[in-house]
């Protein structure tokens, strides 16, 4: 375990620890006492019908749903719904590398097993069951990962999701994008001060770090936006100063063997292994009403990629999001992407199921 | 000067080496002895007036031209046509970094000075002219990097050029571009064996050279040709067999240093050189009956950004290659490829001007 003050409630605000015990993994071994970090926003009713679950991506945790994407007006309405953010196990505030400590101590650092995105979701279900008594989701929404995190939930319990909104990602990962992620990782592997994994402190990383956010720069944003210098709009000078300003230092805080957690686990998602790598039987098992909704300008999780699953979801729709900023939309920066979110998740919350 | 048997007729067929004597560079200094390695097909004629030009790209050589574009039964055709293909410098086989001995034993490695677009074009020039007399070009045609010279061609000299073909490149590179070019730079860089230049063989930067393949494996092939294992084709079992086979090899043989030289070109082509930042101004200038020919999956030199710039191309056509390869469809690797280069180019050569 080492300390990263950025894993913290003075960076992230407030979020609770809930234990689940014992997660037995997908890859073999277990995490002896898994904690994962949720924040939530309003009320469960009598009925307990009106919970929404949002799932996190790589590098993502709760903060940017209460910023941005939670909250009343919009259609993540606390003042309707009990919504419940749970960040995926590896993301630094739930059990992850960094810090695994007490009965999880030996889990630490380099050697965190490896865990897929099946378990974050039977991790979520679980705690959502014991800790809350929830046995039905209105709703599941989640970007990137989160997206895989919501179709592996749409799939692992179709009993329990009645709608769902995988954003910007994909049911199974495509091979560009493993190889996309692969060279993130090595941006990180091949920083010296990563050690293979026991580092002191992320800063012995911080080279690779800010490698890895320039590929970020390079994939996560659109050819469009560097052309448009739709950074500006964040009062940057230029495209350096936005790295240097932005990317940088929001990788740079970051635990590495965190993200080669998230990585590997994101690099692997796949719903076929429900259905013996059939992709067609997988989605099939979908039952919740689906908005399947990548953005526009995506450069590696592209509609295209999006579309393709969406055909075989049974009760799907595809909305596309258009951002010119890309899969980085997410964070929700430009000015007419969250209405796009709240017009075609209100919609969706208002289906009958 | 390092030895690096890549770059040696062994490798790359017979080519002559010109001197053009000393070239003085844009960006201050000169090489004091700049050679030239050119190949050329066919004869030419009596009235002179039968030269193509083929520019090289970044990493490529003639080699490629000779293999895959260049022939009877092509539109670069050597019983037609004096065919000219002049490698750019820093390619490894002209002047550049690696080689750099002799009258240029002072800008060996690390001291090599920064080369622009135009001033390869001014050395083409006075190659061609002093060389072979030539006055008229009747087509000038490259691939990326190569499609910066041709544009720079039509620019700097439109009296001489009478067709213009750039393919899968830009007049102006884009912010993205720069970007997306940096990283590749960084994978570099980022090698303890570079050595800020200074290393004994390029054997040294393997690991940097390796990175740098793997983010043209994300960047340079397309979201598609990864989904569609067209690897396959080329009889590689995994696309992990694919990058350690094809991707790997191609980069790791080639020195650090050249690769910087024409990287750092590449980074800021950019015809508006010419008229004070005005792309309008200075692709009008363009007198040259241009097809403007991007590659369909181009993830960094999308359609889009190709035809906004063919629009302001006087006498142009914006004519589209289909290929799922993507930038890299540049080899000329699928089937359809070449036959539908040979179909615009021999359409444009078929134009009176």
């Amino acid at each position: 375990m080492i300390a990263n003050q950025f894993y913290t409630p003075e960076f992230h605000g407030e979020y609770e620890l809930v234990s689940i015990g014992r997660l037995d993994l997908e890859e073999g071994g277990s995490i002896p006492d898994c904690h994962l970090a949720i924040t939530t926003w309003g009320e469960i009713n009598e009925a307990r019908d009106n919970v929404i679950l949002i799932t996190t991506w790589y590098s993502g945790t709760h903060q940017i749903f209460r910023d941005a994407y939670v909250g009343e007006g919009h259609a993540l309405d606390p003042s309707k719904y009990f919504i419940v953010c749970i960040n995926q196990i590896g993301n630094g505030l739930s059990t992850s590398p960094h810090n695994a400590d007490g009965p999880n101590a030996d889990l630490a650092m380099s050697k965190f097993p490896k865990v897929r995105i099946g378990d974050d979701v039977v991790a979520q279900e679980r705690l959502l069951r014991e800790h809350f008594g929830i046995e039905k989701l209105a709703l599941v929404v989640g970007g990137s990962m989160g997206a895989q995190q919501t179709y592996e939930w749409a799939i692992r319990f179709p009993d329990k999701v009645e709608r769902a909104a995988p954003i910007a990602g994909t049911a199974q990962n495509t091979p560009h994008d493993f190889l996309y992620t692969e060279s993130l990782n090595e941006q990180i592997w091949s920083d010296p001060g990563w050690n293979g994994g026991e580092y002191k402190s992320n800063e012995d990383v911080e080279d690779g770090l800010k490698r890895h956010a320039h590929i970020w720069g390079i994939m996560g944003f659109s050819t469009e936006f560097w052309k448009q210098e739709v950074w500006r709009a964040l009062e940057f000078e230029s495209k350096e100063a936005f790295l240097e300003g932005f990317l940088e230092p929001y990788f740079t805080v970051m635990d590495p063997n965190d993200l080669l957690c998230m990585a590997w686990k994101w690099q692997r998602g796949d719903v076929t292994r429900h259905a013996s790598g059939d992709l067609e039987a997988a989605l099939g098992r979908i039952t919740a009403k689906t908005f399947v909704m990548p953005i526009s300008e995506d450069m590696f999780f592209p509609p295209r990629d999006c579309k393709a699953e969406q055909e075989l979801v049974p009760n799907s729709e595809l909305r596309v999001v258009d951002d010119v900023l890309g899969h980085l939309g997410l964070f929700g920066v430009a000015p007419t992407y969250i209405p796009q979110i709240d017009e075609h998740l209100g919609e969706l919350l208002a289906t009958k199921v």
